[in-house]
């Protein structure tokens, strides 16, 4: 059987979906703040959210939506949350989704409805309806048949927030009887950890899946992807991600199709995931911390997220500095079940400590390695064969400049 | 009963204690980096250690040396955490102890030790033990009879690593019989958080209190206190708190003079712990978050670390942004039972946010309080009668640049 590929493209790539974008006014700059995605059928629909105590209205209303598993249309929006500001964004949300079903066309009850920027302020709901009306106009006025990347990419560009990268990704997956098409987008870049950070994603695939299987594969893959990056340690209120599966492609990844298929879904969401954490806000480097030989995959991942979201290991990656103490201290801090003393690790291919001892490593190479842009660290804990990776970045001067003025 | 009041001096106004600080050239700069405890009489002892599952050489020592409830003189170092270097760790930390009974004439088992400084380099052991000569030699050389805070000052002194400030108080509480007397030290500023950050205390008194009794006051002051403080939220390998109690007053602070003593030695415990906040690396500003009203005094513990530790509220802070958000979005994943819906908010004396939702507040009065260096937060949760207070500081640019290039 063929292996799946990365395709060029966005949203739009799996049949029978359109997605589109449109500059609303919601964000004061003159960007892209409202987006639709609409599937011409009725398709399967599973959603993943934050495990903070606060939780957004869209996300709210979305969760109790998602309830039949059948989901037709998203309507979302930077700039605003819709987070913290009582009944008036229960309203909110409730009409971006009285809306996007009219002007679509599509039952009320299958329209989803997520949103992120600043908490606790009221949306500017004049606007938000301006922009769902031109976004859905757009949609109606595409022609099934045509490609309509620019437009799925529109949609991309509309729920950035201090993204300074689109994260837009499809590919397919070659079968028997046709191709499974599978894409997403994403935003996050501050407020990122474990859990769910301010994070957004979205997902569409042409495959045949109910809904049950699809809530599944997504818990597995965010486990694995969305979940182990972290930027700054903060939960956001808002985050979420949705897939849709409209069965247009005709097939049902089953069988020996489906290990396949289910890895091609799992890369599309790392890939996602490890843009967002390159994107951290004012990231200077990418990180990955690599945990091998951890006695459970529970303790491999405490210990990977943990290295990767210390601040004393970000800024000495800031400053290129190979200081492993504070990588082993991270992960002595984790509460995974590990002997630090038989603990080696490594950056990139210069191992600096053997049984949590320091090497007399070459301070030459080390610099090289740290100079990069890409930074990989590995920790062997020769507990058990359990492995986990996370990502993050550095924290930066740009990181303070950047949060210390936001609401601003 | 007269109530206790703050003194002027260190770690020797409780009777029959001395202390002393040398530079020996562990620090690279010409500073203060070796100190001396010394109690006249073989004191009641207790202390409190760091949960990080790495666990410095000094540390476990100190932790077996307290096991009898003993001890008489400590010795300490900064520049060199004596963490992570294997069975040389052990060796030092030993070496440095069996040294310290020897000058000073103590049982080797009656002497505690403790490191702070970098992470994974062996001990410079001869620069060390001219440290501790020299250091001993001071404390031989003074009569029992005089004032010896200009010494005491500098056993503060030499426990200082990137901390700016000298973390040194002392109070008195009058005694029908005559007056009970506790000091203490600290140092910390960077790798500051619950459960112990890189975080050294050390506390005198002259009160006579058996070491049970002692350790369980320990315990219950440090978790108000010093697990209250959270920097930048890396627990370190090094962090203890350790309380010394020679009974030289000749009070035993028991019936109704225990709650008062109690109440002092808190305080003392207190004070030393905002210092640390205030002193936190390239901090700024100072923050008190105050939480009121919680279901339990853990939940409240947990809001208030939660709300103290976010990167997020920390950079709002530093940018003088009066963003609530962040604040109610950091309480909601701090793991703590309440409802969002029911939090009020205060900056200072200016309420910002009521029910979980903004309030038009004044954005003048807004700015004038977060102007100020010293900042506070409340929460008022309406869920139960638990209070807790977190200190801690803004993130700043010099909390990247400071930790961007510690080691070299």
């Amino acid at each position: 059987m063929a292996t799946w590929k990365w395709l060029k493209g966005g949203l739009s790539a799996p049949k029978g979906f359109l997605a589109s974008g449109v500059k609303a006014g919601v964000k004061y700059e003159n960007k892209y703040d409202v987006a639709l995605i609409y599937s011409e059928q009725p398709a399967q629909a599973a959603g993943v959210f934050t495990r903070n105590r606060v939780k957004a209205h869209p996300l709210l209303l979305t969760r109790q939506q998602l309830s039949n598993g059948v989901a037709q249309a998203v309507v979302m929006n930077s700039g605003n949350a819709n987070s913290c500001v009582g009944e008036a964004g229960d309203r909110a949300a409730l009409a971006m989704v009285r809306q996007t079903a009219q002007e679509l066309g599509v039952p009320p009850e299958d329209v989803l409805v997520a949103s992120t920027g600043v908490i606790g302020v009221e949306m500017p709901m004049e606007r938000i309806a301006g922009g769902i009306h031109a976004a859905a106009q757009e949609i109606l006025m595409m022609s099934s048949a045509g490609a309509h990347e620019e437009s799925a990419h529109r949609a991309a560009l509309a729920i950035m927030t201090t993204d300074t990268l689109v994260k837009e990704f499809a590919c397919e997956l070659p079968c028997a009887d046709g191709v499974i098409r599978v894409a997403g987008i994403a935003k996050g870049s501050g407020m990122i950890h474990p859990n769910m950070g301010t994070l957004l994603g979205f997902v569409t695939t042409d495959a045949d899946i109910p809904a049950e299987e699809l809530r599944r594969l997504l818990s597995e893959s965010v486990e694995d992807s969305f979940n182990m990056v972290t930027v700054d340690g903060d939960t956001s209120t808002n985050d979420m991600v949705v897939a849709l599966a409209n069965g247009a492609s005709g097939i049902r990844p089953d069988g020996e199709v489906w290990p396949e298929f289910a890895a091609m879904f799992k890369a599309l969401c790392v890939k996602l995931a490890q843009e967002i954490a390159r994107d951290g806000e004012g990231a200077s480097k990418f990180l990955s911390v690599h945990v091998h030989g951890a006695k459970s995959k529970e303790d491999a991942r405490k210990i990977a997220k943990s290295v990767c979201g210390s601040s004393l290991v970000k800024t000495a990656f800031f400053g290129e500095d190979a200081n492993w103490g504070r990588i082993l201290c991270a992960a002595g801090y984790a509460g995974a079940d590990f002997d630090p003393d038989q603990t080696d690790i490594f950056l990139g291919s210069v191992q600096v400590a053997a049984s949590g001892q320091g090497l007399a490593f070459s301070e030459e190479e080390a610099a090289k390695i740290l100079a990069h842009k890409e930074i990989s660290v590995f920790l062997r804990l020769h507990e058990g064969d359990a492995v986990a990776t996370a990502w993050g970045c550095d924290l930066t001067h740009e990181y303070v400049t950047i949060n210390g003025s936001y609401r601003t």
